[in-house]
């Protein structure tokens, strides 16, 4: 649960409940296969809740459970702090890439 | 940076100083090979110092730097929020387990 998607994941869909196929359009560099296994993980985990609605074809709908929204406050301090230092960050990549 | 090892290497380096042996001895699970590849990736992103000390045979230090320390404070948000929410996450997996 504490890998980088799964994250991600938590912090996308506290916006609002998601289709997976806006999920997978909005998360850059997300393959189907790790986003489909990232969300059975966080749907096991109890943080994240599946309904499929009866449409055809199917489709199938994401949202944080009451959990998943507890998670929400830790993961945007994460996300807060790689924002404020993301220009420290670089300057460090950048000396370790001449 | 955000992945699960990032965070605990960057939870267990704010305890103290560690050599690498210590490390691959105290996170249950990591290879050497992870190990090895995470405090690489930690160093180029700034955030841990490697120390090579003149020892027969040469030991390797390592530290979180002053902007490591500042990732502190939302890991630990994050590794409270597990080890609150641990007993609600294992009766969500034991329900998919049946």
């Amino acid at each position: 649960m504490g890998d980088r998607w799964s994250l991600l994941l938590v912090a996308v869909l506290g916006q609002r409940p998601y289709r997976y196929n806006e999920l997978h359009r909005s998360i850059e560099g997300i393959s189907q296969r790790m986003l489909t296994r990232t969300l059975r993980g966080l749907e096991v985990d109890g943080l994240v809740r599946r309904e499929v609605f009866p449409t055809v074809p199917p489709s199938v709908e994401y949202s944080l459970t009451p959990l998943g929204r507890t998670l929400l406050e830790p993961v945007s301090a994460l996300a807060d702090w790689a924002v404020r230092h993301e220009a420290e960050i670089n300057a460090s990549r950048s000396r370790y890439e001449r």
